[in-house]
């Protein structure tokens, strides 16, 4: 996600520092994309700092410096969840003279590293902005900046949300289709199906491929409603299951077509 | 599916004679596509029919014509489900002098009807065919022919099983797939993500949007292997579920891991 924001940027000309815990990234994205490295020196020249991190380390980063971070700047997250990371990031930049801006860009593939990273990965795509608590004037201001700042990366649409909006919305829309996804492979019929794989097989397995450590962190910082839509599903497809085992037609029936006037109803909106 | 037949062989400049249930679709595919109607004329007048129906229609047009089609000829169906077709009709065809072929294209979009049937829908598409009990010499001489009859489709490959492999694979590739995706729309959720929809939703519920009558017939022709494959779904998901609800970040990140390394197992073979 962080090397994605840097190529657009750099694409469309803007300076980039960076910084990558593995060394080696760091050192390829500066041959390539990146002017230089983010550290006490840079931090300080930048108007948008990207924490594309996971939850923690992106909390830990603000921790760390901002003390540092130029007046009027903007620093936004990548992270999945929000209501965590919003509450601890804004307490967090409370003292200083800089803006923290929630964001959740809804983009991205189901590889990770800077070598997958495409400087159109945010072509069109919505992005989910929440801001903190101010003023009507004061966040109209701040927004315009945030969107003029991030224009290289050619948002779709700006979505604003709370961060409690964005996490029940987040773990139906994302979650849940990574824990289904990741669930649906775990049949013994998976590994033994070639020849038998037409494209909704694919597209329901798309993101099974996923990166543990950090979805379980994510998963974690959003349980109460990835619980729910968890409980919800599962509750759906027993009644298809009910209804099979009961070979009764007219019950299946319902409940497909059920399924299929609401997914009718989402994309005629 | 009978629609996309029907365009790739004209296009081939293959003679094609049709028929559909719904008269409009049939003149509308006359000033398009084929040549005229298949009809007690014509029947025996075909060295392929491809029998594009649900499993009942499929049976009974065979029941019905079966002693109007041409010696020689090759039937084929196009079923999602095999076990039930194929027994039923190639007893069917035994006392007659063509040859039944059950088929399975891995093809098809979430659209139906014949303004969205396209020339090229089997292109590269795998084409499942279950050939009914013969020896070698007899069977490797049919597939040969129904490979050269099928050539204006362009089917990537062709992949012999029997029925109930057929049957078992296409309960968790596509069955499953379409039952998972239909439930999960059914989340109260659904109708209020806009703005928050990535790929992955998308992705998950392409193929909720489904024809529920078809369905209902093909699941409870499969209604063994496709209940295994929903146990196993909800048993999976409900492991998820409670490690969740422990908080459990050593076994939730453990069973991601493992379906993420599933994944890449299948990819990679």
């Amino acid at each position: 996600m962080g090397g994605s924001f840097a190529k657009a940027f750099a694409a469309a000309g803007v300076e980039v520092f960076a910084w990558n815990r593995t060394r080696s990234t760091l050192e390829l994205a500066m041959i390539e994309t990146v002017t230089g490295e983010l550290d006490e020196t840079t931090i300080p020249t930048c108007e948008l700092i990207v924490l594309a991190g996971y939850p923690a380390s992106t909390i830990e980063w603000l921790e760390r410096y901002a003390a540092l971070v130029s007046p009027g700047a903007i620093v936004i997250d990548t992270v999945g969840v929000k209501r965590v990371i919003c509450e601890r990031c804004e307490a967090l930049c409370e003292p200083y003279p800089f803006t923290f801006v929630g964001c959740h860009p809804m983009a991205g593939t189901q590889y990770s590293g800077f070598a997958r990273a495409r400087a159109n990965m945010f072509k069109g795509a919505p992005m989910v902005v929440v801001p903190p608590e101010m003023d009507d004037l004061e966040r109209a201001t701040v927004l315009e900046r945030l969107k003029g700042l991030l224009e290289p990366c050619q948002f779709g649409s700006f979505t604003l949300a709370t961060a409690e909006e964005h996490d029940r919305n987040i773990a139906f829309t994302s979650q849940l289709a990574h824990v289904v996804s990741n669930a649906y492979v775990k049949s013994p019929t998976a590994r033994d199906h070639r020849g038998f794989s037409a494209g909704s097989y694919k597209d329901l397995t798309r993101v099974a491929r996923l990166n543990a450590p950090m979805w379980t962190e994510l998963f974690l910082d959003n349980a109460d409603f990835l619980g729910e839509e968890l409980d919800t599903v599962i509750e759906s497809l027993s009644a298809y299951r009910d209804a099979l085992a009961a070979r009764d037609a007219e019950r299946l029936e319902a409940l497909l077509a059920e399924g299929d006037r609401i997914k009718r109803e989402i994309e005629g909106r």
